[in-house]
Order: C-alpha cells, then sequence, then structure tokens
C-alpha cells in the first residue's frame, strides 16, 4: 500500500487523494483516515518506507565518519530517481501548503536534522566538536547544500561534494588544536 | 505591469498565464509574448525589478564585508513577504516543472551565484581566498541555508543567522595566517 501511494506521487504528484490510493492499493479509505491525517502524510510515510535515509546514528565512530555516512545516504535519496522525484513532489508542495510544509517538516525533516545534531551533540561530549558550535546552523551548512543541487541547480551530488562540503564545514566546528 | 505581474504571483502562485496579466495589466498579449518566453519568465523578471536583491558587487571592501552585504540582502528578500511569497510559488513550480526550473535559475539564481562567485574570485586575486577553494560549494554553503530556512523550515533569517554562516564557512576558505 506504501509502496501504491510511492507510485502515484511518482507519477501524479502530491495532489493524490485517499480515494485513488485506496482505489488502487485495494484497501478501504476508512482505513487511510484512521492511520493518515492527509494523503501527503500518507505519502511521506511511503517515502520513508522506501527511501531508507537512515536517521539511527551509529555509535563508537568518529564525528566526521558519522556525518559523512548520513550526508552520503542523503546524496543518495536526492539523487536517485526512485526516491527523489516524490520528495521534490513533496517538497513543491510544502513551499505553497502549509500543511504539507508542517507534515514534510515533521515526518522528513525534523527526524534526519536530530539525527545529525545528535551527532554533533556526542561530538561536543567527546572533545571533538566546539561546545559553543549553533548546532541548527551547522546541520543548515550539511544539507541544505544537498536539497539546493537536487531540486534547484541539478550540480553533481556525490561523495567528492560531501566531502567538500565536511571539509569547509567541520574545520570551525573543532576545538582548537591542543598542540602536536 | 511588472507590479501587476507579482501582485498575480502573489495572490494566485505562478499558474498566472499571460491572458491575465495583459487584462489586469491593461497591455496587449502580443506585447507580452514579445518580451517573455513564459509567464513564469515575466514573473522572474518582475521579482528582480521589485526584489532588489543587489547583484552587483560592489568594490573595495573586504571579501567578508561583500559576501555579508549580498547574504543580507538575500536574508531580507527571502523573509519579507512581499518578495519571498511569490519567489517560493515560483520555486515550488521549479520543483515540479522544468521550463520553470530552468528559468528561475537562468533569471534568478545564476545570477545571484555569479555575483557571489565573483567577490570569491577577487578575494582570491586579493589573497583573501585559498585559490583552491571549490567557488560552486562555498557559494552552495553561504546561500543554500537561507533558501532552506525561508521555504521549508521557517527558523529565523537574519544578521545574527548570516554572521554564524559566515563565521563557520570562511575560515576554511582564507589561506593559512603568515604569523603574527
Amino acid at each position: 500500500m506504501l509502496q501504491t501511494a510511492a507510485d502515484l506521487a511518482a507519477q501524479s504528484g502530491i495532489d493524490v487523494t485517499f480515494e485513488r490510493i485506496a482505489r488502487e492499493a485495494g484497501v478501504s479509505r476508512t482505513t487511510l483516515y484512521r492511520w493518515w491525517d492527509s494523503p501527503q502524510v500518507l505519502l511521506l510515510d511511503a517515502l520513508l518506507d522506501g527511501a531508507r535515509w537512515t536517521i539511527e546514528v551509529s555509535a563508537g565512530e568518529e564525528t566526521v565518519a558519522r556525518l559523512r555516512r548520513h550526508l552520503v545516504d542523503g546524496a543518495r535519496v536526492l539523487s536517485d530517481a526512485a526516491t527523489g522525484a516524490p520528495l521534490r513532489a513533496l517538497a513543491a508542495g510544502a513551499l505553497t501548503r502549509e500543511d504539507v510544509r508542517h507534515a514534510f517538516f515533521d515526518h522528513w525533516l525534523a527526524p534526519r536534522r536530530a539525527a545529525a545534531a545528535t551527532i554533533l551533540d556526542e561530538g561536543v561530549a567527546r572533545g571533538e566538536v566546539r561546545p559553543d558550535v549553533d548546532v541548527e546552523v551547522v546541520v543548515d551548512l550539511l544539507f541544505a547544500p544537498l536539497y539546493h543541487r537536487a531540486w534547484l541547480t541539478r550540480a553533481p551530488l556525490d561523495e567528492q561534494v560531501v566531502d567538500e562540503i565536511l571539509a569547509l564545514v567541520l574545520p570551525s566546528t573543532t576545538p582548537p588544536a591542543a598542540g602536536p
């Protein structure tokens, strides 16, 4: 059923109705109304299911390696047509409808931002990130360029750009070296 | 006429037609067809006219001051409802229609990116920016967070966040200090 919703979003954008999803997936509308506030929230769940942009935080690695894994995952999800296209359609909805923006923020952006913020907070605890760094701005700097490239400039979205982003942003977030 | 187009975009989004703009502005459709490829390109020109996000590059200032002026200008244009709302509607169109994305890129993003790239290139010539820096990625890092905040997270978009962005990105772009 989530796959049906994802397929519909890829074909027709986000203006898909509960009626249509129910018909195509062969389930009752009542089931859909019970579980999801809106067709857009259902589509987000379908994307979450398919995108496998993990929001899990791996322990026991250095901060830079953990962030890198997260960003490479994001670049792949955004550039892969199967996940990137419906995500872009949802983002377009988020730009024009406040309820879609809330759903997109709560179900897609916020969990990924929180995972990155957790990595940075644990980096602070491990002495790898300065305690006075503004985590929200660092998260913007790491992720916003990926969305901007995928959605607007279509510039390359590969491991090389991830490494360039990390190399430009992370030095300012690390504590001063204790000396050689 | 550009003001009429901007007003229509703010009211009705980007799916405005040449017919409607011509009727409201009291000009002939032929005039519009002669000057603009599509209503969306006309709307972009209307925004450019109204937004006053300068793409001029001021000379004789340090790189950081020139970039800061550019970013503060951008934050204002994106958060001001009069300019931010039609721009957001156009971006939503860019996410779903390739012709709108091209118009948005060519008429809005590219000139602003080019202005920032010029500032960075001149910074290289003045010894204030490392010659090996990837200018396109730096431009993404400086500007993408502004769009991301204005369009999706609605986090504050003020001079403080501009200064935090500059403080996190620019140190990695400056040449090693020559000593005290």
